[in-house]
């Protein structure tokens, strides 16, 4: 693998687990998750999960690293979408 | 690599690609992305497209698949926040 080659991966991995906490912190903050889908966050938090335990099984430390602030950020927002699902009709 | 370990990273590939599906049918029917942080849609699909770029260097067909669907999925919630913050105050 060249540098450049990891450099874009290290770049790619970056990016899609940072790209959680503006989501995370909007939803805390405002609260509102009438526009996103309790189906997406489900399959995604698993989803991550899956990644965790592959990386875990593989040994792969950054894939550990991503999937477990991404699964941070992902259960957060899940957390919150599910709570105003039960506790009013969206 | 083992089956098991295998398995557990297509089962993670299909479910955090697959869980963009319900979000984009949901904010492409409703055009409702209030909720939505644009910030985080423009730093995922700009990581999915990294994401894809690695997976081409590397020649992975799943890394390439799974991010030229995440892709398309996620450019089209992007192009509906990008459009609603446009065109009206949110």
């Amino acid at each position: 693998m060249t540098w450049l080659t990891e450099t874009i991966g290290y770049v790619a991995a970056a990016l899609t687990t940072a790209s959680f906490l503006p989501q995370a912190i909007l939803t805390l903050r405002t609260r509102d998750t009438a526009a996103l889908s309790l189906t997406m966050y489900s399959l995604f938090t698993l989803g991550v999960l899956c990644w965790l335990v592959y990386g875990i099984f593989i040994g792969n430390t950054i894939i550990i690293v991503a999937n477990v602030i991404t699964f941070v950020l992902a259960a957060s927002i899940l957390a919150v979408k599910i709570y105003n699902c039960f506790s009013k009709p969206r």
